[in-house]
């Protein structure tokens, strides 16, 4: 890559979560600067995480109209390169569109918005900004998941049949959001997370997984959702019947009150010539199934991997049985980010498979599938079909 | 036991593959014999077991009729104490009723009839009769399962939330069906099979084992059935969400197409203090998950197992570590059948944890699940309530 | 099988432990029935096990002597046609030697004798005596452990180089045979058990395992043992650094004081173009490695386990997905006794895959093995050659 | 931190695979920067690193004297804080006396030397000079290794017994480095990696776990290595029986030719009250046993793990079920050794839970295993003391 490129972040302050994640994603490879950021909308709070991450006084901020007016009076080889923005829900959108309309390009959390119709004008502006849009479906880093997606592209599944995709979690079994803890409240406040918690928080990273992996979007949905914990505004779980393009049946089910689950993101998809198995807690490996041959276990790193799949092995850093996981998946993300931009930024044309990271369009449907979920949830789990995205 | 049990057997002839099994799981305790059989419609076929089975030729037989009138007629001390049932579907409940009418107990595979309406009238002649009846759904037989249930009884688990039971299998991804295999052709059969083939032979092994852990019954369910295969005349592959007595929701799969999944019935359990986890192919393990702790894995055998589960301690022959698999769990529907049918032709009460064995309420329910998702898949996958039985 | 074989048994009195396992193994096919026993050297513990089994009390026996002489006075209609010795090791050889000199059929447990000198004495008289010998190195009835032994035969993994091979266990890790503890106490009572516990119970079955799939002996081996317990007077730990035959080097360890650990045994083989893993506790799974490809994991009962190795087929009872396990391994070991001893008894010759079970030459190599184990060890764990056996 | 550090590197040029891996793990936190280096001894190729590294070429060099000269010579505010070195084996310790001699903080690949003399000046060398020195025994700086080393600590085995601790890959089973593959080419080159491939590469990370875990020390040895790969000059393959302190037994093996293995290293442990096992390429998870009770998984980002552990906690970034991997683990070496450094710097005493970083001693004891195995070896696997370290 021809520069170092120098990312801003709004988000990711004292109490934060997954601002830290971006920050050591967007490192970890050497090739992007964290050199400003509004961290929290209270200065001495921004300032506290600006001071931890070395980042220079004077571009800390705590609003982002201000943040986005200082550093366009940057000059050209100090101003930001993009902006990430990792703040909850409810302020991706307002906070990405003021960038975009600013010209600075954003890698943004998802959801995208917290609802369909704004998220389609959001897409349309994008679109005609010309501005570099990502978005952090971030499970879609792991290489094995792209060996996944090159599998089912090559035809070695066969005409596809069934996905079951579950992403269960036990974190919030109990009430701790109505005891403050900061994760916990703002992810069940409709107000900051939207419509949903369960479907908006993870279910659509499945929703996102499922349709990497087979490029097939979802038709209709039948989403049986609850709040088991009392006193919650939003669901804390969902399971959800689905049809998806070509014919294709299946369920996707994601809890947040499935005591002993931690972060259990799990696919298994099914043709009329082959299966395939991936689990994130154990990102390494891909089972694939036939129906007259030994299971194979498919290990990252290895040569094999990378003759099936140019992608899986771009997306690998160090050996087989030398293990990768979260952080490195989501550094993939950035890694292909920063190089599309670094081509565009030089004038060129990138690597083709640079351009494998979520953006825009993933948002739209991931949105169009949480707003789904609820009304046919809200209708008594009754068939509703996904609006046209 | 005061003596060893007199078994006759219909169904189990030379293509057959439960009848073995059933044999094999009768015989292994050394408390069960088999002393008479119409192990085919074609008497030859039927000698040709019998020979194999060391069964006296005189008591062979190819008809229901004559089995019943001519065991009838052996002195007290030779004639069958009771009959295993294991042919196609639509045979069990008229062969069934034969014998319990002539006052045979009985042991018989499920499901128990075709529709609810034979069931229940079934279930009240039997428990009018008098026969002892045992229905073969065997994946109660595990010790691990019966340690999952007795932990949920003990309120370990809390209050259930979500059931999530899945049962998924790939040997019927193409149309063997069609190419005339025999266990695959009369699985698909309406005439033999019933009104379902997926949810019939496999769904509803997975409906029992939730009931049987959690002693829940489904109030509704929402079906969505699906045949992947051309030409087959039978669904073999459902997805299906679930209302529990309780408030408890969750889902239910089977699938005869997903290929590399051999009997994959696995089930997951959540409630408001904790989970459990088993794996039907890997059966000697209980996975038991508590929201602040390490996760434990139960393993068969151990003095902690029958400290907590006396039931699970009875359904162990060998140490830990010496698996114990299918078979074992099979036979252990046997040792309690015998040993309460011993204690009634002593005229004495059995051990009640020797109760511990499937019988007419769980085959009627069984059958009401079946007819229920059939409703609900043709009405377009709409809720649907369950008869009451 | 033209008949059904009756079998006496010496040991397997009321508290023993491998004696119901046999005789679950034995019946477990419907070709083997117990008629006669000593199951233990008091009359009384002899007849309650008797009557447990419903073995006609005037056969059973407590005294080798009687037992032998009144099984020869039954007519050949009704005299037992091999005996199953399960008793603790020291007396193996002498119950053995005798029915063997009265011309009956024998099946043992392992070890065969408590040192070489005997043993090579019995092997060739076995050999002059034409009477057929079975020994229970059960692991190796496993069908998974027959495939890898057709895999290393046909070359699949290429010249062999390193094998592991490991048996550890925890249930001595404390005193239990000071208190009195059946099981534990004959097993460390050098009386009983001759000269070695660890290694003499569990370690030969390592070295039988590696010896069937390999096909290779031993050369020599450094042992060092450790008695861990204190008061115990046998090891109760080993590590054994070995050389096969043809260059292969590798370690066995068995251990009865890893805590946690049940009953581990497994084995793990490398060549110059694969390598295998199989365990014990899992049995249904072959995991077999290439330097180029995926990990397969091979399922029992599959087409294609067949094609490789009809042995393994022949010793699967059941479809893939339903598993089997220790008991049914044991069982195949029964099945190809039985119906090599019914041939001969029809002076036919058996299949040749019938004659895949353990037998006098396995139980002196056996032998060889346990002795240098301990030879190795007093003399400070140096290496030691093995006998030629 | 009072300052992000400022590193050097030699070594990790453009073939390298360790470079890069120590570059990662520096930058993850962003709390360290690379500011100069000696990527290559062919200045072009150091500066092609250089270059893609962002550094400026002024601080790109190609000879370790010239590299200290004009570091030295750079302001206290430029110069660099610290030198990682992560060339061939054989180099490690001239290049880093040097630095060392320079008054230069030192992050050191292992092993330290390629003889246990050199290593024992130098550690004196070191101790005298003040210099902070850090080596990269990487794999404790996994989590779930420091819960290990605190469980053992707390004494919650008992006392110790028996260690197994293995390390087995596969990627030497061909002659790969006779055709020119460089990782393989100087890894069994005598002149770059000393008397030992397999016991020097992998063996000692073996060795350093177990020391690690438990706080004992090897006593004696005997180590059976071979060549398997024809024309090779040094050892692929060791099998090694081992004598720690306090009367604990074990083995250690390790392996460049098991085909099929990645990069296995996995350890158990077992004391007179419980066990555990750690398994590298599945590293969130510690397997922990009791004599009578469930296994317990213990998962790496819990609060249950941070009560036993502090250390766990402090090296885990992300949450449950966010899988980390060994880039995180390898950053936790520089974690520490940076926070120390600072403390250093600032005239404090850092953190005690910071001094958590393997040093010198390790790489001496290191050394001194792989010696002492060489020794053992060469006399024939004959039992050997290790040299007081």
């Amino acid at each position: 890559m021809s520069r170092r490129l120098r990312m801003g972040m709004v988000g990711g302050g004292p109490d934060a979560f997954i601002g830290e994640v971006h920050r050591k994603a967007a490192r970890m490879d050497g090739k992007i600067e964290l050199v400003a950021g509004m961290f929290s909308r209270t200065l001495a709070k921004s300032q506290q995480t600006g001071a931890a991450q070395f980042v220079d006084p004077k571009r800390v901020y705590c609003a982002v109209d201000e943040f986005i007016a200082k550093e366009l009076k940057q000059p050209a080889g100090k101003r930001i390169d993009f902006v990430c923005i990792c703040t909850p829900n409810s302020s991706h959108y307002p906070v990405a569109k003021a960038f975009m309309e600013a010209g600075i390009h954003v890698m943004c959390d998802k959801p995208l918005t917290t609802d369909v119709k704004t998220a389609k004008a959001f897409q349309q502006a994008v679109r005609q900004s010309g501005v570099l849009f990502g978005l952090t479906h971030n499970y879609t880093g792991y290489p094995m998941v792209k060996l996944a997606r090159d599998m089912v592209r090559a035809g070695d599944l066969g005409e596809l049949r069934k996905i079951v995709v579950k992403y269960p979690q036990g974190w919030l079994s109990s009430a701790i959001d109505a005891e403050g803890q900061k994760q916990a409240s703002w992810r069940t406040d409709p107000a900051q997370a939207g419509a949903s918690s369960c479907m908006g928080d993870i279910g659509t990273h499945a929703e996102n997984l499922a349709e990497y992996i087979t490029g097939l979007k979802m038709v209709e949905l039948c989403a049986d959702l609850t709040t088991f914990v009392k006193g919650r505004r939003l669901e804390d779980d969902g399971n959800v019947l689905v049809h998806w393009q070509k014919g294709v049946k299946g369920i996707l089910h994601a809890s947040q009150i499935s005591i002993g689950e931690e972060n259990g993101l799990t696919i298994y998809i099914y043709g009329a010539k082959g299966g395939l198995e991936w689990h994130q807690e154990n990102p390494n490996y891909l089972y694939v199934k036939s129906p007259d041959g030994p299971l194979q276990v498919w290990c990252r790193g290895n040569g094999y991997v990378g003759a099936k799949s140019p992608a899986a092995a771009r997306a690998t850093r160090i050996p087989s049985g030398h293990p990768e996981a979260f952080l490195e998946a989501f550094a993939n993300l950035y890694a292909n980010f920063a190089e599309t931009l670094n081509a565009r930024l030089d004038g060129k044309l990138p690597d083709p498979l640079a351009l494998d990271f979520p953006g825009i369009d993933d948002g739209v449907r991931g949105v169009a599938f949480i707003e789904t979920c609820v009304k046919s949830a809200k209708a008594g789990a009754v068939w509703t079909k996904l609006p046209k995205v």
